[in-house]
């Protein structure tokens, strides 16, 4: 049996979840997929860091039984008040990095640092985090690719929902040229209200009292979050090379709930669509931008806080992938399917790209 | 460069689809995923046999300059007027079999025999006939491992959109408990031309003239098509025994335009749904049958002739996969994405399952 060893970067919601999974399906985890997870090491900003690299690694149970606020490494064996994070990241001797710790998307610290000292020790990484990966993506692929690591990210857009993941596996020998997705769940909640009659404070109101929306909707209602999620899909899905800024925003402040009901009266849907699309010259135009779809268009159905993405191929067509885009568990999920790419990669003897050097990252047990 | 040789057997819309695919496409097939294809063989029941096993194997842009129905090779260079499948499926030395053939859903012949013989042969099989997966599928995967080959069968359920693929190999870590899915397009269109207030003869007439329906729609309309793909996604996807009787299966002919047109004024839309849901002591329930969705289930927004399935995972929730479910060149892709995954188990030196035995089925040129 083959087993990794994992260090979890921020304990918060979704490492915290990926913590329940590994303790609660851990051994279906292991019948299925053929491999066992151990967890070595946790920092969080508020209870520090615990390290145990001895027998079953850190005892998930007795962890998970205490309350999210009430954690305090700095009594526990091998534990400390400080996260150490660097160190963690450089020195326990972990097989994989779960980065999910709370950055500023805007520069992609302090989970850019992460990443960079992940793979310069030669660790393969999984983040949730969408800042390192829309702004500098490509660098940190070409620094895996030459640590012999694998950098992934499945969970930066629509969570656990295999999107990135399946433009990558599932496509082959078609050729992408576009895609349009809705892309947070927050702003599709919102127009559904819209349309339902609510005003627009109400219908944030109600987002926000049934979790879907937080505190400073901002990000998701004016399409920030959508902006960045196309730059990552752009990158990885068409060969782009776009920065946040090459990609035009409108949020859904430009409509009135007016707007809504009046399309919605004519068989029309708006939707805020994050889209991009691959030019004859070979260059990518993309936007984020509220649309009223027709309602024969894939995504005019995706309803409440649902996702979807459709990815138009030749010569296929259209295939459009739904699930959640949010939620801790969901949002875990992408992690552990990370892990398993990790593994299948591992197990092949290669990471894709890297020449196929060998790796030596897991343990024989 | 690893090169695969195909014999394709059956020249009608589908490998005629995937020689276009090869011709028009191959040099960036080669680019993109490593391998060159050639066809060695073709047999089609009108057209007899065709085999060229020297230099580039069969010249497939001249072949696709004659017209379909005008194909005969009796006077080609390897021709023969009769199709002589056996011989060809049995001795030429072709490293897979895309078997495309008219067959009887109900027995699965003759796609059952080709799939057989090639399997013994040592040969790998793709294959868009949903006959012999549904009836025989579980013995053909076991045949197919004790011989150290693979048998592939992406096509059989929404073309080339890849659903059952998906299912294997994007959900690991997950438990599968059920799915619904659309799984015919012109019962879709059918329902959706309901709505719109035409009557059920009208709206079959109006499938029928843009090549949705066939002459007879009976298998698409009474749910005979989808409860042979319920049985190949539940006995693939939830790990079932299904036989096509243990899928009770009711038709659109229990609907009358009256239904439809009333559930629509009510938000309400009726579909016709294929669905599968493990029971708590494991054992499938399965059935084919018009049901009445609200606008906010998954499956409800899939319109025209649109296929969709709607796979319900724990702990990620529902994960939708929606595309094309028919086309000749849709359908065509299927079999060359089950080429792709053919070369990744046998780049990776291993068919899942058959006990790691190294397969040397390409050629290295």
């Amino acid at each position: 049996m083959t087993r990794y060893d994992l260090a979890l970067i921020g304990f918060g919601g979704v490492n915290r979840a990926l913590a329940e999974l590994i303790a609660e399906r851990g051994d279906v985890l292991e019948a299925e997929l053929g491999f066992a997870l151990r967890v070595v090491a946790i920092t969080d900003l508020r209870a520090g860091s615990l390290v145990r690299t001895d027998g079953g690694g850190i005892d998930l149970a007795g962890l998970l039984a205490v309350a999210p606020g009430e954690l305090d490494f700095s009594g526990w064996e091998g534990g400390s008040p400080e996260p150490r994070n660097e160190w963690v990241i450089r020195e326990v001797p972990a097989d994989i990095i779960a980065e999910a710790t709370f950055t500023d998307p805007t520069d992609g610290e302090p989970a850019l640092s992460h990443v960079r000292w992940a793979v310069e020790a030669g660790k393969h990484v999984c983040t949730t985090n969408k800042g390192p990966v829309a702004l500098h993506g490509q660098a940190l692929k070409d620094l895996a690719r030459r640590h012999g690591v694998c950098f992934e990210s499945e969970g930066t857009v629509m969570s656990g929902t295999p999107v990135l993941r399946t433009a990558r596996r599932m496509f082959g020998g078609l050729s992408v040229h576009g895609f349009e997705g809705i892309m947070n769940g927050t702003s599709n909640y919102v127009l559904g209200r819209l349309e339902s009659g609510l005003s627009f404070a109400e219908a944030v109101a109600e987002a926000q009292a049934l979790g879907y929306a937080e505190a400073d909707p901002t990000a998701d209602i004016e399409g920030h979050d959508v902006q960045l999620k196309v730059v990552i899909l752009a990158n990885e899905v068409l060969g782009a090379d776009l920065r946040r800024v090459d990609v035009p925003c409108t949020g859904l402040s430009a409509l009135t709930a007016d707007d809504v009901r009046r399309a919605a009266a004519e068989g029309l849907r708006w939707k805020l669509v994050g889209s991009a699309t691959r030019r004859p010259d070979g260059t990518v135009d993309a936007r984020v931008a509220p649309v009223a779809l027709p309602a024969e268009h894939p995504l005019a159905g995706i309803a409440g806080p649902g996702n979807a993405i459709a990815f138009h191929t030749h010569p296929l067509g259209t295939v459009t992938v739904g699930g959640p885009g949010a939620g801790r568990i969901e949002t875990a999920y992408a992690l552990l399917s990370d892990v398993i790419a990790i593994h299948e990669h591992t197990a092949a003897g290669a990471v894709p790209g890297a020449g196929n050097a060998i790796l030596a990252k897991a343990h024989r047990v």
